[in-house]
């Protein structure tokens, strides 16, 4: 299973639109720097799905044809804002997985265009081709689920984001399957270094906990914010083995 | 005061996703026919304002303070997505003028970031720099304005899209200033070629009768989709002395 970040963004990206702090100026120097809204191709054989439909240029990146389906964790803009192009699409169908979010994002359902949305149900796993998907239920403001994704060789990858720590019964299957990756939101750094602790998002530590109690072989924070970048670039901190900050374009092989 | 159109494409653009239509295979052969989302910026001296925030790079293609404000037409995806992103940024405020629709698109008003969304009345004018800008009901799916700019040496544009047809206050108010240019929704080819009229948009013939009725010095059909762009390539057409067809960062100075 391999596994492409496409973005490792919180909301507004990094460099954030007329920021000049220290995080921010570096993306705007240096590409490599740059955070786009959190998402992630996974790649298993034939079988290629898009995880969360933020990049703005998300039509352009994936042609019609080259992705089995997209996925998603919520319906917060940064999340599905590349969808509202991308459904005016002429023919073929798009299948969309998707949490039971009667709202959706502004007029996706209303007009879904090329878009099948199929709302899943936590807990219940579901096929695209070679890969298994189980949806997780997260802590957010919006309906959001996490996904432990398993291909048959039974390696196993867990992606869980937007959330402020997970509930009892998603940690408890999570540390029932042992994983050999899991992604998780750590948008913020950590709270003594923040103005306020961000509501609906892990910081640092929190993110770090929690990769304690899940015990993956290998663990990314994504979702990062400007404001944590800026942190680590001032403190430099040495995270456990295993454990990496995702960078925009990493390709991971998982087996 | 200079136009210049930033986008010319109906909702999907040219090339649309996944189209091999004549139009769509030309556009993705040469950029030069590319029709991104519908909008346009209005320069006058030191006033700069952006008309309509669909373009998903907008905040790449304007830095915070390169511009005066943001006018919108109306809240459709097509019209505001480029906002999604550009709204996260950290300091500063973006005035952005809109019609006095209630329900927004997704969750701009709740979460508005910089934003500082001012609703206007039809018909009221207000004043963004040296710029005169007066609201005009239109024809559409969704509470829309399109605009009468005029600047301080009475040089007149008006922008109208996205509406299928003029009410009559509107074409009164158009026809009782004389314009020095104007801007039309023509989404669709005459009926005769589409497989069923657009409910909510102009075709060519409507937004050619509309140009006949106000008799601007020079005109512009604008908001084309890939049928129309099909259609043209077939037929050729001749259009009056003074009207065009816009496209894509076309530049025009009116005097
Ligand atoms: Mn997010
Ligand atoms: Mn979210
Ligand atoms: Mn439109
Ligand atoms: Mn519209
Ligand atoms: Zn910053
Ligand atoms: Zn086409």
């Amino acid at each position: 299973m391999r596994v492409t970040y496409l973005g490792t963004g919180a909301a507004g990206g990094v460099p954030r639109y007329g920021c000049n702090c220290l995080a921010c100026e570096r993306a705007l120097a240096n590409p490599v720097f740059v955070r786009r809204p959190c998402s992630a191709y996974i790649e298993d054989g034939d079988t290629r799905v898009v995880l969360d439909a933020g990049l703005m240029n998300l039509h352009e990146r994936f042609p019609m044809g080259s992705y089995s389906a997209i996925v998603l964790t919520h319906f917060h803009p940064d999340h599905v804002q590349g969808l509202f192009h991308l459904r005016w699409g002429v023919s073929g169908h798009v299948p969309v997985y998707c949490p039971p979010d009667s709202e959706g994002c502004a007029d996706l359902f209303k007009h879904p265009g090329i878009l099948e949305f199929r709302p899943q149900a936590k807990f219940e796993p579901f096929q695209i081709g070679s890969l298994t998907f189980t949806p997780l239920p997260l802590i957010h403001s919006k309906v959001t689920f996490g996904y432990l994704i398993e291909n048959q060789q039974g390696v196993r990858f867990a992606y869980l984001t937007d959330t402020a720590g997970l509930p009892p019964e998603t940690l408890a299957m999570l540390q029932q399957n042992a994983l050999h990756g899991m992604a998780i939101d750590a948008t913020a750094p950590p709270p003594s270094n923040a103005d306020h602790a961000p509501g609906n998002h892990n910081h640092w530590n929190q993110a770090l906990e929690l990769i304690e109690q899940i015990k993956p072989t290998r663990a990314w924070l994504t979702h990062i914010g400007h404001r944590s970048d800026t942190w680590q670039i001032d403190t430099n901190p040495v995270l456990p083995a295993g454990v990496n900050v995702a960078c925009d374009n990493a390709i991971i092989d998982l087996q």
